[in-house]
């Protein structure tokens, strides 16, 4: 059986950075072949970044992009490279001829494909077939599939056949019929986002497909985060029986080298065959195949959410962030995955007591920033609550403003917080989660502000076992443990609870999930076993909050379903879930 | 030849709102049998409202929607109704089949179709052939196009072809498709869009397409605001050569009936045949043909905006808006919008003057008020600058901190203006321009906060020509004249002015609607004529704003591309446009 050394490049590119992109895959490329690979897989659109959105609208961005993929070509080597590139489809059509609105952009006629580079040249392409447009996906606004025979590439004696993303996901996508039409092996390369349990997803269809197709599969997906979407990597090599050969590590870039045997039918192929190149490398010694072990559920997550603040930060040209800390759980979690993604010395907590705050907040503030060793500041929020308060009097006389005094508050909080980020160069980290963005439990302007919303994603019960995970990971109480037992509270009017407004969280965050995530109807809800009116309560809570959501911070997706392009609801929406 | 009475039922849906919907549809069915109509069309989705977005991705709501047509087609006549509406295809599959993501929501399989209904049940439908998944359409997120021959339904002698929106776009669409196959007439019914233009776009498709077909087109359009998007009804008849036979008032709720001679074939007819009424009702009289004249482009801008201020203020449940007043043309813009949408007794401004604020910002928002006859009060913000301004000085001591002291008096004016709304109800509403919204000259979570952003899509240079518009139609200065005639300022340091950061607007817009709405390169804006260095400024500053615009309210979408779902950029793009 013929060998062939394989490399999995698990990279990070970033949108729109063609040069920087080039740079990186030229690099791992020179990497590899000082490694005697023979062929190396780059992730879906790595010369781009994915997803680059409407960039791929702009006439200019598509030529300097296949001027990107040109370099990578001349470049190659012997070592047969597969890159992920936005290539022209030859079926751009007058955008005014078939467009209900006359266009004035470019319409695509773009196809989402795979370049085999070798010898300094493309020695062929394969263009997706299959094109997600759900979810947070919207490859349907900007590619048109490939159609006909992809070609197979012949390379040290083995048939490779290519594919991308969702491709494989399909039992009747095009890799079974690569394989029936002779691939010994299948490439598969993506720009698969995470969310928790996507790794036992990927192992699933990855064995269903090779055992089905018959040959072994070669997935390769990016790290990094993007906006809001998180990529963990996993890239993996499953044999024709389905095990998983070699895995790389979630959420780490690096090259991984995979020494495969590759049973080869000496059947003709049905398919377009490109030759290549002959031999494989000869190897003296063969590298070690790693599978990597699974992460625990909150390892996952925790990762998921460094790497999302760690490159939002970076990748938008920021060394530093703020965080307003209340003393609270939110906050000091997210205090503590600052400081993983950026390091201490680039974290800066601001205390902002009111009258209202209790002692232990402030303690409890304190204790955190001291525990991980970020600079911190006190400026208490009296001064201008007192002058915002005298300024509305004569507006508010005799009226009750509860809540208009509450979110004041927040919003002064927030004042403070983007003066220091504008005076200093600092971004804002938000410190909301998922359950109070859900149901509107927040003051827009206030504590909704911010430019990345490290937890927007984290329902509060993950919220705590995150922090204890953290905890227990470092053997010591890197979140205080006053701040895990204290119930939860806005401390925006006297011995205010979240439980006075709402539900326990345990009660609640189920109920989130089944009707944000799940799309589950209020009946169906009810007939899970939750209360009817807390469930009419909290669905009509989260379909108000819409408004508040829409301008909300971009934050790590982890879930199937975020607040962001994966749940796409109308503001004005008088739909009532028949509740 | 046989003569039918049509109705166009140019009505104003609300997303959702199923039960509203349904008796919207059947009062106008009423009206239009009461009227001798034999048939009468309602715009496309008008059951659900359009777009009704991820709504559509939960069984319920589908459930709820199919249920809303069974009582519109139970309550229907001998006048046949035409109705858009979501059809099951029969063609779901289980999502965990086909899709890279375990999508725990509904997986599409939905038709967007028209419905015929008459004499109590649905006798037929149709569905979408062309989806458009473009500009700010998503259609392919959840509809599977309609395939196979489409059924021609004989009313009165005539036989009708029908068609949804896009599909009357392509000249190798099914509209020529009908024709060939027996149809006399085709009615398209429609959700689509106002921008600016759009109106001579339509007359153009729909008189090319009628005279390849050789048949009459009626043309349904909806009218009113859904978030971003407004949409101004423009429903026509056009005959078989081409020529309007009839036109419906844009941005006007009405039900418009059009007596319609029409040719027929003898031919028999190539697609299947639903046979509903034999004759056509008689009539003593013929309803006169009505061509609304064209309007100015300011008069058409100017309803689109109080058009989409009025929908999302009432269809949110609101009443009343507050409105920050600075003495310069935006917000005086925006208060006489608001006025007409709302009158003046709901529309409320606040001055907010600062240390830096001039007198005639003072007089001048004064005058605009009084003639508007709107509620206002006064909030000088120095109370809270200064407090915030000691605040803060332990954390700037010694540091030069302009721009930070600039925004908090913005941010200041955002706490009180929203501490207004929150005590009182009150619709804040947002009244930066789409210049300013492009370079990013605004302040986050100050100046850019609001509820609904009126002239978002609206560049300065057309702030200006609207201003004029309306005095020049009131015969007296609304906007007054000081207001329109003072350099632009937003006054937060001693004497600034626009100009001393921005280029001339006449200098700025032109090259904003070359990037922004043409996705022209820097190249192609130079060798238009602008001045390289000025151009590769401003494209930076539209590039570094994206993160501000991801954050702002929704507005009303005028142009061919607004800054929303039909730009989508990422913000974390380091894509420098060859500049």
């Amino acid at each position: 059986m013929p060998r062939l050394r394989l490399g999995l490049a698990q990279c990070n590119p970033v949108v729109g950075d063609l040069d920087g992109n080039v740079t990186r895959v030229l690099s791992i490329a020179a990497e590899a072949r000082r490694l005697g690979c023979d062929l190396v897989a780059f992730p879906e659109l790595v010369l781009t970044g994915y997803p680059p959105e409407d960039l791929l609208l702009r006439p200019a961005f598509v030529a300097d992009a296949a001027a990107a993929l040109d370099r990578v070509a001349t470049a190659s080597s012997d070592t047969v490279l597969i890159v992920g590139a936005v290539l022209d489809s030859g079926t751009s059509t007058d955008p005014s001829a078939f467009s209900e609105q006359t266009a004035t952009s470019a319409r695509s006629g773009l196809h989402n494909a795979a370049a085999v580079c070798a010898d300094g040249r493309v020695v062929g392409t394969y263009a997706k077939r299959r094109l997600p447009n759900y979810s947070v996906f919207d490859e349907q606004r900007y590619f048109v599939a490939g159609t006909g025979d992809p070609s197979l590439f012949a390379i040290g004696g083995v048939r490779v056949g290519i594919s991308v993303c969702e491709d494989l996901w399909s039992a009747d996508g095009p890799v079974d019929g690569l394989a029936r039409g002779g691939a010994d092996l299948v490439v598969n390369i993506n720009a698969s986002p995470f969310n928790v349990g996507k790794h036992r997803d990927r192992v699933g269809v990855l064995a269903e497909r090779a055992r089905s197709a018959g040959v072994p599969i070669v997935y390769v997906n990016q790290v990094g985060g993007q906006d809001e979407l998180v990529f963990d990597g996993d890239s993996m090599v499953v044999g024709a029986d389905g095990e998983v050969l070699a895995r790389a590590a979630q959420f780490v870039e690096g090259l991984t080298i995979v020494d495969l045997e590759i049973g080869r039918t000496d059947t003709p192929t049905a398919l377009p065959l490109v030759d290549v190149r002959s031999a494989a490398f000869d190897h003296d010694d063969a590298a070690d195949a790693v599978v990597v072990p699974d992460l625990s559920e909150e390892a996952e997550v925790w990762h998921a959410l460094v790497t999302g603040t760690r490159d939002f930060v970076r990748k938008n040209g920021f060394t530093d962030v703020v965080i307003g800390l209340s003393g609270g759980v939110d906050s000091a979690l997210v205090a503590a995955i600052a400081v993983d993604a950026l390091g201490a010395q680039h974290v800066h907590g601001v205390l902002m007591p009111s009258r209202y705050s209790s002692d232990h907040s402030i303690s409890d503030a304190v204790e955190l920033a001291t525990g991980l060793g970020i600079e911190h500041r006190t400026v208490p929020i009296e001064p201008a609550h007192a002058a915002v308060m005298g300024m509305l009097e004569p507006s508010f006389s005799g009226r009750a403003i509860g809540l208009a005094e509450e979110n004041l508050q927040s919003r002064i909080r927030a004042v403070i917080l983007m003066g220091l980020s504008n005076a200093f160069g600092w971004l804002l980290l938000n410190t909301g989660n998922k359950s109070e963005s859900s149901v509107g439990y927040s003051t827009l302007y206030g504590d909704s502000a911010g430019g990345y919303a490290v937890i927007k994603d984290v329902s509060k019960l993950l919220v705590y076992r995150l922090c204890r995970w953290r905890n227990d990971t470092a053997g010591r109480p890197v979140i205080p443990v006053n701040v895990l037992d204290k119930p939860p509270s806005a401390e925006l009017r006297p011995d205010q609870r979240d439980d006075q407004s709402l539900p326990p969280y345990e009660e609640l965050d189920p109920i989130l999930a089944l009707y944000v995530e799940g799309d589950r109807s209020p009946a169906e809800i009810i007939a899970a076993g939750h209360d009817a009116s807390v469930v009419a309560r909290i669905v009509g809570l989260v379909d108000l909050a819409e408004y508040k959501r829409r301008q909300a911070p971009p934050g790590p997706r982890i879930t199937e379903k975020g607040f962001g392009k994966d749940r796409r609801l109308p503001i004005v929406n008088r739909y009532r879930s028949g509740s």
